[in-house]
């Protein structure tokens, strides 16, 4: 049983694992998984691979890093807070006059308790960064400032999983595991995809293949495109990037580039019948992995579901998107939406007539014998107006739409049309 | 001369017949009709005869059938009201107490001055139908209920005329014969449609044939179908369900299940420029033949003009639609605009310009020739827009919708610009 | 340099030329419009010429025209305004009763101070136009009506000028030259025109082909068109009627007939980004040349950037529209506005993608190193929004408007997307 608070604690357990675009962290992260996650591979691509227009950048690996003051003490610490350094800052002994330390720190005025997120992965480069309440109190002195890291050829890693189903038609889930220690914009991403994988593993029959990728943002949806972009073009009919999606807030629609993809579809079904209400987005405020998945020539069909947007709250990478950001009914919110639209994708079908005109519900027991004035329960209302529109030419979730009903409360009288001979699936 | 008062008298006549969907009513119905309308041939299709999913079925008749109280007195009479009984009641000779008799009886405890209207077409069962007032109103004790009534094999009656035009393309007009005792939500539909056939029946020429059915809903339009389907499917081009167009609260537009055919558009067109204002309703609120004509794979361009729409006033399906709820104006208005919206289809057709760029009007005498600021008449507006507009790849309909015209008012500007060779119709 | 002072100073050198459909004003006109504009062709067509369904008139002379009082005084007199004879007026020299000359006054009730302009082209008549306060201040007894003119065989003449590029296909800019003494309502036009011509002539190269004519307006567009309309309609890929482009009330667009056309498309981005807020009418609303080039048949994608639209301003078509009504900015303003729009076509073209997925920018300086919170630059922000929808289908102008930049400004980032060999032009 998926539980809000297993997921949350899946949370807690990867909180604090340094996780960057390559290196232990992502490893680390990736063994986790797979031991919540029935046959989850762990891939990897070596240092220097071409990507497209990219490289795939060495391994960043860091061991310790600290700001000592004049007195010897560590004012800033790696180890009790791996967003106090900038990713990917290669190794430094030194020290310097505060003056000259302020270029390599970094802190938002506006967000004074807050260390933000900060990184350099393709220019050598380090930095530390802290709470603009920490920087403002520093006395003027040499400091030093000392980071054991190296940067060197290794591996990007990944986890993939593939769920098979009736079809090899796919329906992708892809999220992202290299930040450090953030909640909503990184965690709930694998620990609801993780969920997810569970319950999808629980089921006996899919008639959709399942792909499920868990892969660095940006630079690992490039790579894994540039490996699989043919077969996926051919066969993916719809993907969602998953991610922000434990906070209770309030829930997000991003849509692909064009619009209109069967993802987008049944995203939009499902978030206009069960949620009160919720922000629908442009793809102009892309900014996670659509924006590779919906690149000219790539064009997956690929949206988002979220909770509070990235980008969009004040927590976003910063230290305050953490643990007590997201919640275990924020997780379970999140999860049941995706779970449901997937759920869509599965029963979504075109159904027509078998007989022309309305045919006798009264000799099925499907229609009163007494016709006396009065408004129709709804579920003969629903079948009635499911007859009248199944013509083989639009499927069952436009159908929804027009006659302004949830898929998944019409998909048992579309069983049971079909179990009566009065409508037949559309090949 | 059709008059409102002409067809109120009509409705008046028919008001007592006790109409079902088979048996002596409809067939009284027919014959009264046959007398009003020349050429109308009463048709019939034999019990048991299968209609597509549905069984022509067998023919009611009813000679008597009333509510004994302990006194003697026949307090609920069919007689008097041919609503007391449920359509297709079976016989009936009974003694029973008033609580064994309550689970017979049907009223409206919220209209309790009405009698409802209740049929069991399909189950073999029998009841009556008072007012929620008598209802309250009866003491206990027993009861005689008396029904003399009989099923058995027999026919389904419909009348059918057919006027020939220039062209073996059709407008159907389909309205019903079946319900007893109520006049917006029935005889009005037959009333209309019969001044309308003394109409078509007097022009000297008609571009269109026209194809006028008098029917019982739903058994009478599926069988009909059964019988001409493929026919209709290759000629009609247009058709309109007549019913509820008697009352003067309102204008009532229902589309086809698609809208947009050439009888939606006429429908609109008419109404926009005839009407101050009318609710235009969504297929989701039909609820008379359109959902046989409009089903999936059935597919003609059939929607409906109607007053007050079925289901939607208070008096519907009651003792209190009645002759005072229909009224002369009311039906006369419901005439005119389904005339104009045939003559919308009669004159609609395809025209473009003779000449490149905009003729030399003047010359004709169709342009003043002093030119001076001020507006032009409407006349010259829309004969000038007609030319600016007429392509030759948009109707008159979608042409008078663009500049704004009714296009009754556009026609004799087409005509002239015909004369004087200036425009011309396109095949 | 074009200055709004310049083009104004052009206005008032034209102004007193009395221009008609034909005759020497045309002339004058379009020999002084030669002398601004290198190349610049003056054509004749003679009278008489069939042209479509119009055939070229007579030219009109007139030498003096006059009315005189019982007292000798010459109280109308064409001397002080042209637009005191009613256009086309025949010769006359007769004394007649003020009754009887009522009969070939004009002026306008509503706008006492203002002489009306009126013309009867092509049926033979006289009169004279003056102010209603004049008209009311005119005492009982004889009068004579002098006018010395003539209606003869001769031509019509226009200007055109072809000013080559790199591709035969060709922008129109069409400006009539057929009025008397009215500012906005005629001499904009050939001004505004005109600077536009000295504007495209300096540059060193042209994408596509301009055709720029001066014409009397409705006869003169269909002669041109009668001679042009063939290779017009194989080569026109917009085109811009441009009048009423002088005064600083207000900016107008009139679309094409079917609107969508390359002209609409880059003059509503145009006005969008460039002007604050603007009058968007119909082509109901169309009155100047746009009813030729854009009538059925003819169909070429012509549409008009106007300042107060004409038949909507009091001034219009009256001596009210004088001098003091236009101005030198705004003349500035309306011819911006048009080269803005020019330029818009010329940088307008199909773009794509060379790389699948977003191209590493970083690694050539095109992306910040650091990756911190906080809103990217607008050019940075436009640069990747380019990128994420250069799918070679849509052209730059509608990829601006989804992206909501003014193309102009995008244009730059197109250029250095095409140096960093990123993007490549879609035959």
């Amino acid at each position: 049983m998926i539980t809000g608070e297993k997921m949350h604690k899946w949370a807690a357990d990867l909180f604090n694992i340094n996780r960057s675009i390559t290196g232990p962290g992502v490893r680390e992260t990736l063994v986790f998984l797979s031991n919540l996650i029935k046959g989850l591979q762990i891939k990897s691509v070596a240092s220097g691979t071409k990507v497209f227009d990219w490289t795939v950048p060495d391994e960043w690996e860091i061991r310790e890093a600290f700001i000592e003051d004049k007195y010897g003490n560590r004012i800033v610490d790696f180890k009790n807070n791996n967003l106090h350094i900038v990713g990917y800052s290669v190794a430094v002994d030194q020290y310097m006059e505060l003056d000259e330390l302020q270029k390599y720190l970094h802190s938002l005025p506006e967000q004074s308790d807050a260390i933000p997120y900060v990184t350099s992965y393709y220019s050598k480069s380090w930095g530390f960064c802290l709470t603009h309440n920490q920087r403002e109190s520093l006395e003027s002195g040499k400091y030093r400032v000392y980071i054991d890291s190296t940067i060197s050829p290794g591996v990007l890693n990944y986890g993939e999983l593939i769920i098979p189903g009736d079809s090899k038609e796919e329906v992708l889930l892809s999220t992202y595991i290299c930040h450090p220690s953030m909640a909503n914009n990184e965690l709930s991403g694998p620990v609801v995809t993780a969920a997810l994988s569970q319950w999808l593993l629980s089921l006996k029959k899919r008639r959709y293949t399942y792909r499920i990728i868990f892969i660095p943002e940006t630079i690992g949806s490039i790579t894994y495109l540039s490996k699989n972009l043919d077969y996926m073009k051919e066969n993916v009919i719809a993907g969602f990037v998953i991610t922000c999606i434990g906070d209770n807030r309030t829930y997000s629609f991003l849509p692909s580039r064009k619009g209109g993809t069967l993802a987008d579809r049944a995203a939009l079904h499902c978030l206009k019948n069960s949620v009160k209400k919720f922000n629908e987005y442009s793809y102009l405020d892309r900014g996670s992995d659509e924006r590779q998945y919906c690149s000219p020539g790539v064009d997956l069909p690929v949206c988002s579901i979220m909770r509070s947007k990235y980008d969009t709250y004040p927590e976003y990478h910063t230290s305050l998107d953490n643990l007590s950001f997201i919640s275990p009914e924020g997780l379970k919110g999140g999860y049941d939406i995706l779970k449901k639209t997937i759920r869509i994708i599965e029963v979504n079908d075109y159904y027509k007539n078998i007989f022309y005109c309305e045919p006798q519900l009264g000799k099925r027991g499907l229609y009163p014998n007494l016709s006396i004035k009065g408004g129709s329960a709804d579920d003969l209302k629903n079948l009635m107006n499911l007859l009248a529109y199944a013509d083989g030419e639009i499927d069952l979730i436009d159908l929804a739409n027009i006659i302004n009903v949830d898929i998944i409360d019409l998909h048992p009288i579309v069983e049971k049309l079909i179990d009566s001979e009065l409508i037949e699936k559309v090949c």
